[in-house]
C-alpha cells in the first residue's frame, strides 16, 4: 500500500493524517493544582498494573495547559489554528514495582489532532473547552504579570457544562515544585475491539511511557490555589473533589516526544 | 480490573466513556451527491485489500448527514448536545473479491463521541463543521419542504477553511436511488503503533464491515446536484473534484449498529 | 455617502452587513415551556412602560427555537451556516394600557447576524449554545416522531456553563396552545450612549412591537414539561426558577418580519 | 426604572449586561501588517465626514490581536472565558479637517461582550475565528521567542471560510513603528432604525473617538510580512488585497478605555 500518514486518515500524500510520526514538538504554559482526593477514589481509577501509592494514596495533580505544537516540517507555524490547543490533565498517584508513579484517568483537549496523538500515546482524551489566564509583560488590571500576587485561573467545560474551576495566586519561585513529569507517568494505551462485542478482548491494552527529549522549564512559581469539580452525567471528575489543596504552580515548558515504551502488555 | 466503559476513558461507573458498547441507534437526514472523480484519484486511496471497480472506477458519493444518536440507555435524549452531530462522508467505488463495494477514505464529524465510534468501526473521522439545510413542514422562503423544486445545501469546513459546498434541487421520488449502504461498505480499521516509530507495524489494520439491523429509509428524492471541493494544506479532498456530477438525493434514515465483522486482517 | 447595508458594517456593495433591511423570512421548530416564576421576579425585569399582569403576575414562557432564515435575496439558502441558528427566549407576562402583553428580559442566540437583527428589533440577545431535539419521520430510539409519548429536550449553555434544561413529553394536539406570539410582545429597543458615561441618557430607549406577516403554524402538540435554570455569575436567569410548570408545547412556525412599530419612546 | 447595566440586557442586579460602564481594561499581544491597497478601494469605505489621505491614499493596516479584558470589578480574571478574546482590525488611512487619521471599515471578534463594547464605541465588529501565534519564553520549534528570525502568523475565518492569512518574521526593534493608535482613529458609531424601513434615518450615526488612558507598549519588533485576503459572499475584505506590503510589527499593549468623544453627528 502506498498510502501515507501515521494516524487515520492515511492518504496518497500523507497531508490528511491527523498526526505524522514523531518527533512532536511542544511549547506551552501550565497552571497546576496539587491536591488530595479521597484515596478510594484514586484507587478506583488505577489500571490493572498499578497499585495505590502507599505513601500518598490520595495525591492528585490537575494541569491546565495552553500549548503550541509543531511537527518536524513545522508547517503548523504558518497556520496557528493547527498549532494551538488547550487541555486539562488529571494525574493521580500510583505505585508500579514499588516505585511512585502517576497515571492519567481523565484528560480533555480542544483539537482533534491532539486527541489523536493522545490516544496513540495512552492519554484518554475527550473534547472540551479549556481556558487559562495568560501572563502579560505590562502591568494592567486585565492580565497578570509573573510576580507575587498575580492571579491565574483555569476552567474546563464539556458539552455545555462547567466541569472544573481553578485558580493560583503566585507567591514566589518554588524550590520544590510539582510539574508535568515531576513523577514518572505511566498511562494505559487502549483501543477497543468491536467485533465480538462485550466478549471481545480490547485490540490494544498496554501500560506505556512516553519517551521525551529536550525538556526545558522556566522557573516554576508557586502559591495558594483553589480547585473545584462539578458534576455532569457524562463525566466522573467530581468524585475527585479536593479534600485538601496543597499548592498551586505556574510555569512554561517545552519538550519533544520521540517515541513510546511499552511497559506492560495485556493483549 | 473493575474499570467500565467501551472506549477511553474507562472509569469506575462507565459514564465517562466516549461510547458504550453497541447497540448504537441512529436517526438522521442525508443529502447525497453521486459523482465521478478521476479514476486514478480513486485508485490512489484504496486500501491493500481492495482493487478499483472496473465497471465504474471513478464512481464516488458524498454524503452530508445530520444525525441524532442514542445508546441503549437512551439518556442522550434528555441532553441533545450529546445526541446530535453532523458529518460528511466520502465513499469511493472499489472491488473486493470481484464484487462491487464502497470504501471511505475521508470523513468529518463535529462531535468526539461520534469520532470515537467511527475509529472503532473503521471510519477515519476528523473534526469539522458541517451544515445541512433542514426540511420544514410549512412553506417559506427560509426553508424548503420536501417537494419538487426544493433546494437543499451542504457545506464542510475544517480549521477555518471551506472544504466542500454542495446543493441538490429536488425533482421527484427516485426509483433507483444512491443511499448510504446501497453498496456494501468495507472500511479500514486502523490504529497506529508508536513504540518503535516508523518501523513499527500498526497495532490494528484490518478490513471491516459494520453489522447493522433495523435499517429504514423514507422515500428518497432525487434531482440535479452541484459539488465543489476546495484545497487546504491539511486535507486531500480537492483531488476528488467532480469530473461529472451524476445526481443528488435527499432522504431520512434510521438504523442500529450491532457489531463489526473483520473481513481481512493485516496484523 | 454611498455605503450600503442596514446594520454595521456598511460597505460599498452592502454584502458585508450583518443584516440587510427586511423582509426577513423565518422558519423553525419551537419547544415551549409555560411556567410560573415568583411574581416579584417578573416585576423586577419589567421596563418603565409596563406594569405587572394583575391576572397572572408570575406567568412566563421559555422557548427553545431552531431556525432557518433568509433575506429577500435568499442567498443564505445556498450557505446554511448563514441561514441556521438556534435561540432561547424568555418571555414574561406584563400589562400595557390595561391589556395583557409579554416582554423579553433575556434571550440567547448562536449567530451574530441574528444577534444584530435582535438588537435592532428590541430583543436583548447574547451569545449562547442552544440544543433542541429534532423530530424525525422514522421510528427510532435515537429521535422522536411527533406523536404521543415523544420526548423533546432543550438545553442552554453560555461561557461553558449550563443555564437551562427543559423537556416536553407530547400527549396530544393542543386546543388552546401557548406559542410565540399568542400574547402581544412589546420589547425594549435599547442602545447605550458612551459619550458622557454614567450620566448620559441612552441613545435609543423605546418600547417597540415587531410587525410580522404571513404567520403560519403547524398543529401545536402539548404535554408534560420540565424546566430548570442554573446559576452563573454573568446571568440572572436562575431567579426565574419555576414555582410551577404549567404545560409544554412543540410545533413548527414560519413568518416574515416586515417592520417595527415604536410604541413608546423615552429618548 | 431600577434595571441596571450599561448594554442589553438590563437586569435587576446588572450582572447579565454584556458590558458594564467603563473603565474597561485591556492587555494583549498584537501582530500588525502595514500595507497598501488600491486607493479607490480605501476611498470607497470612507464615511461621510472623512476624505482620502492625500499623502498616502492607499495606506492600510491589519491587526491580529489576542486580548485579555477586565471591567472595574475585575471578576473576569477568575473566569478567563469571559476575559479572553481575539480580533482582527482593518484600519484605513483617511483625512479629517486636513489631518491624517485612520478609520475602521471591518472588524471581527470571537466574543459577544467585545462585540457589544465595539458597537457602542463605533467598531463595526462581526463574529469570526482569529488565531495568532503566541510568543514563548523557551526555545522550541513549536513556538517563537521574541527575537530575530521569529515567525508569527495570524489567521481570520468566518462562517467556515478563511478570510485572511498573515505572517511577520521579526528582524529588530523598530524605531518608527506602526501600532494601534499611531494615527488618530475616528470611527462611525452606527445603529439603524427599523421603524419606517428603508426611508428611516439611522438612530445613531456619528463620528467618534475613544478616550483612552494609561496606554503602555512593549518594544515593537518589526520585520518582513505577508498578508493575503480571500473572497467570501458575505464579506468585502478581499478588495483590500495588498498591492504592496510595507512592514510587519509585533508587540504587547495595555490601556484603559474611559469614555467616548462625539466628533461629528449626522442624526
Amino acid at each position: 500500500m502506498s498510502l501515507k500518514g501515521f494516524s487515520v486518515p492515511l492518504s496518497p500524500e500523507g497531508r490528511a493524517t491527523l498526526t505524522p510520526l514523531p518527533p512532536w514538538f511542544y511549547s506551552g504554559d501550565l497552571l497546576v493544582v496539587d491536591f488530595e482526593a479521597r484515596p478510594e477514589v484514586v484507587a478506583a481509577v488505577l489500571p490493572p498494573w498499578l497499585e495505590p501509592d502507599s505513601a500518598d494514596p490520595g495525591g492528585c495533580t490537575a494541569f491546565f495547559a495552553d500549548w503550541q505544537y509543531a511537527s518536524e516540517t513545522g508547517e503548523e507555524r504558518l497556520d496557528p489554528v493547527r498549532s494551538q490547543y488547550r487541555e486539562f490533565i488529571l494525574l493521580v498517584n500510583a505505585g508500579y514495582a514499588g516505585r511512585p508513579v502517576s497515571t492519567c484517568p481523565y484528560m480533555y483537549v480542544d483539537k482533534d489532532s491532539s486527541l489523536a496523538r493522545g490516544w496513540i500515546q495512552g492519554w484518554p482524551k475527550k473534547l472540551a473547552d479549556v481556558c487559562i489566564t495568560r501572563a502579560a509583560p505590562l502591568q494592567s488590571p486585565a492580565a497578570p504579570r509573573v510576580e507575587p500576587g498575580a492571579l491565574f485561573a483555569g476552567t474546563l467545560s464539556a458539552n455545555g457544562r462547567r466541569l472544573a474551576d481553578a485558580s493560583v495566586t503566585l507567591e514566589k519561585v518554588s524550590e520544590n515544585p510539582v510539574y508535568l513529569g515531576s513523577r514518572t507517568i505511566l498511562n494505559v494505551r487502549y483501543f477497543p475491539q468491536l467485533a465480538g462485542g462485550a466478549q471481545a478482548r480490547p485490540a490494544v491494552h498496554e501500560l506505556v511511557r512516553s519517551i521525551l527529549s529536550g525538556a526545558q522549564r522556566t522557573e516554576v512559581w508557586e502559591g495558594q490555589a483553589s480547585l473545584t469539580f462539578f458534576p455532569a452525567p457524562d463525566q466522573e471528575l467530581d468524585v475527585f473533589q479536593p479534600q485538601r489543596i496543597r499548592r498551586g504552580y505556574r510555569y512554561s515548558a517545552a519538550f519533544r516526544v520521540d517515541d513510546l515504551e511499552v511497559v506492560e502488555r495485556l493483549v
